[in-house]
């Protein structure tokens, strides 16, 4: 039997998570807005066989202090779908994923611009569904409020039902296009979806042909309670937040779990936990390139996240002395321990451990090609994931450092691909294409319960 | 002074509006969903000068009858926007216009993608600014009343002024990227709408920066009254109905007379009928393909389409005789008669004459290209236009023959570019780009009043 492979995204909104990112030694400033070097990345990605290139989005100036604000190099972006669509015209292989709102859009134009996405890349498109939890987008969008947390579940799932819904519009075949009869559709394949619910009336049917997939894959990312269920339900891969091994194994087993009482198929949701690699031809080089990038991060808006971190106020800890005893705090202990043991261990000052939070303090591999690969191949073999959504410390040298160095050292390992295995997101992540839920293939009109 | 020149724009969706194009000899039947050919057509009209590639847009299968549903080449398409951006990823010079809808859509994420397009195209985007009279389009949103037609056009005025106060969002110096210092952004150079209108509430500020053109270029295309003022007060090109010159004289009039009592500058709005054209190498042979394009017509269709223009039921007739004397009838007589006339000049049996109207019934220039040059030039200096929005009979030939014979003939009367004047629309179509209305370029912020 072939060795279990990984499968790699590339969270490339922001280009980097890191804040310092953009400071660093030969980055590119406005990586972020800059759309011949994304064009350049996304080419370099599918030259690493990357499975895809995914675009986070926000739909709003994101609500932080100006310190913060004034030194964000991701405060402004393009639009997923207009950069996902010309990078797709240059590009053959590496799927497209953008998010898409279920509560501040109109599932007739979600549905409508994923399946003309899909169409454009020739069937490389996947939708991030996302309930947006950020108040700051609800006014931009005319609402006071913003929806309360279950009711934006709820309204989500039944999004997701309206959308593949209209995907499912036309059959396959619907297009005969006869130039001699004249007939260009055949009628009696398309649906109109006429759906009344709770939350949505959506007449159908879509003004598009059904996507190339058949669906865009659905992907989703909450890591609630209702979040874990509706992946488990309707997600074909699943961007988490990293945290320790353990931790992944834990909702690595809860959502494959949650599918087997469903009874889907466990190999057709990909988990994919979001992993920070620095790489270094030796420890010491990854190790130094970090503490330079973290060296890059304002001490102020640092310490500010240590303290969030720490649950305790830091601004009047000493920068470059070491973590002193902390007071009591009702904040989470686990969180504290975590930080006073990573101080410990690698010996911080507390500007060191600010920066280090600050500048991202998730899942992170540092350190050689071996070492990565060894952490990775660890992580896919003990059922933490099934590969992993890597973010890029800086760029472009970071994701190329990643194409270059750790990719050939997976590929040599037998863990991750040498040739993409197919032309379409569906075929590369290994799922099957949907049938469509009102056409059988190759015969006619399935009846619907009324 | 140097002569006046048409502008051109290509009116791509549908990809061909007569409804026999994609039956024509050696047309491609899904050319309005055929992303290669689409490619290869407006990298042809860019090495035509074209000023805009244009995309229509609709919220919906639009409702017809069966028989003409069935029959329709362009009752699927794709979204303009991932159209448009995967375009320009392929092209440099010719601007990308795309519809957008004040009724069925949000101002923040209609400011954001045509400014993203505007980001990535180099400063090629347009927006065509629709208030969606389908009213199927009102049942895929939710909605089982349309907005009545005053209504639409004060919420479109109010979407123009949010959609464009979010494109000022930042001082097109805002972004300072100083790596020593740390900032990213000046935040004093940032404003934030805080819009609450009589039908809409947005705070902002955008998420993306001022767009190259400042803002991309304003399209309109209502000819209603309130079509007609919202044009003035705000368009930088019309795009018109076509008719007949004195008809089209009186509306250039009629639109240039408003912007002058606007105190508006009458060069900073390009009025352009859309033509319809078809090339021959001889007048008779430019007939003959039209004669055979409209042949293609279906005729059921065509008749239903005929009974509509004459006000009186058509389907009785003889197809292959001659129109017979016709009823009194309420139905506008000036139709009438122009179809009468047209009947009598051109000695067309019912049959085609229902499939001229039937194929396409607008304003079309027929003939070679010396007399196709002289028609466009009688429209240029006469004002009846500013140019015309292109519409080609089949394609890709009908485009091919424009662009290889028709455009040399134009621009070897000096009435046409023969190099693209700038790399932005606005700097091709000869428009200014607006100041930012809350920074003055090179100062501070401009005090708003209360």
């Amino acid at each position: 039997m072939a060795k279990r492979q990984l499968k790699l995204g590339a969270f490339m909104r922001p280009v980097s998570i890191h804040t310092g990112a953009w400071r660093y030694p030969g980055a590119v400033p406005d990586a972020n807005f800059n759309y011949p070097l994304l064009k350049r990345l996304i080419q370099k990605l599918e030259a690493g066989k990357f499975d895809a290139f995914f675009m986070a989005d926000h739909l709003a100036v994101l609500n932080m202090p100006v310190e913060a604000l004034k030194r964000s190099h991701t405060v402004t972006s393009f639009e997923p779908f207009t950069l996902l669509s010309a990078l797709a015209a240059s590009t053959s292989h590496i799927g497209l994923i953008a998010t898409g709102s279920t509560t501040f859009d109109e599932p007739y134009h979600i549905a409508r611009r994923f399946a003309s996405l899909d169409h454009i890349s020739g069937g490389r498109a996947g939708w991030n569904i996302v309930t947006t939890s950020n108040p700051d987008a609800a006014l931009n969008f005319g609402l006071d409020d913003h929806m309360a947390h279950d009711e934006r579940y709820k309204r989500a799932r039944e999004f997701f039902d309206v959308v593949t819904g209209l995907w499912d519009s036309f059959a396959d075949d619907a297009f005969v296009r006869d130039v001699d009869s004249g007939i260009y559709v055949d009628p009696d394949k398309m649906h109109v979806l006429d759906h009344k619910g709770q939350y949505l009336k959506v007449r159908g049917p879509l003004n598009i042909a059904r996507p190339v997939q058949g669906w865009p894959v659905i992907v989703q990312a909450g890591a609630s309670e209702p979040g874990k269920q509706l992946a488990a339900e309707t997600a074909e891969a699943v961007f988490t937040g990293g945290g320790s091994l353990k931790d992944a194994q834990a909702l690595y087993a809860d959502i494959k779990g949650r599918m087997d009482r469903l009874g889907r198929n466990r190999d057709h949701l990909k988990i994919l936990p979001g992993a920070f690699v620095v790489v270094g031809d030796t420890l010491d080089e990854a190790r130094d390139k970090r503490a330079l990038l973290d060296s890059k991060v304002h001490y102020a808006s640092a310490i500010a996240s240590l303290s969030v971190g720490l649950g305790v106020d830091a601004s009047g800890f000493d920068p470059d002395g070491p973590l002193p005893p902390l007071p009591e705090t009702n904040a989470s202990k686990s969180g504290q321990e975590r930080l006073v043991a990573l101080a410990e261990r690698e010996k911080l000052t507390v500007r060191q451990l600010a920066q280090r939070v600050g500048g991202y303090g998730g899942l992170s591999f540092v350190g050689t090609p071996a070492s990565i690969a060894d952490e990775m191949e660890e992580w896919l073999v003990t059922e933490a994931c099934d590969g992993f959504n890597v973010m890029f410390p800086f760029l472009p040298g970071g994701l190329d450092d990643f194409v270059d160095k750790v990719v050939p050292e997976l590929q040599r390992r037998g863990i991750f691909r040498t040739a993409y295995e197919g032309t379409t997101l569906r075929e590369n992540l290994g799922l099957s294409r949907p049938e469509n839920r009102f056409f059988a293939r190759g015969s006619g009109k399935i009846p619907q319960a009324v």
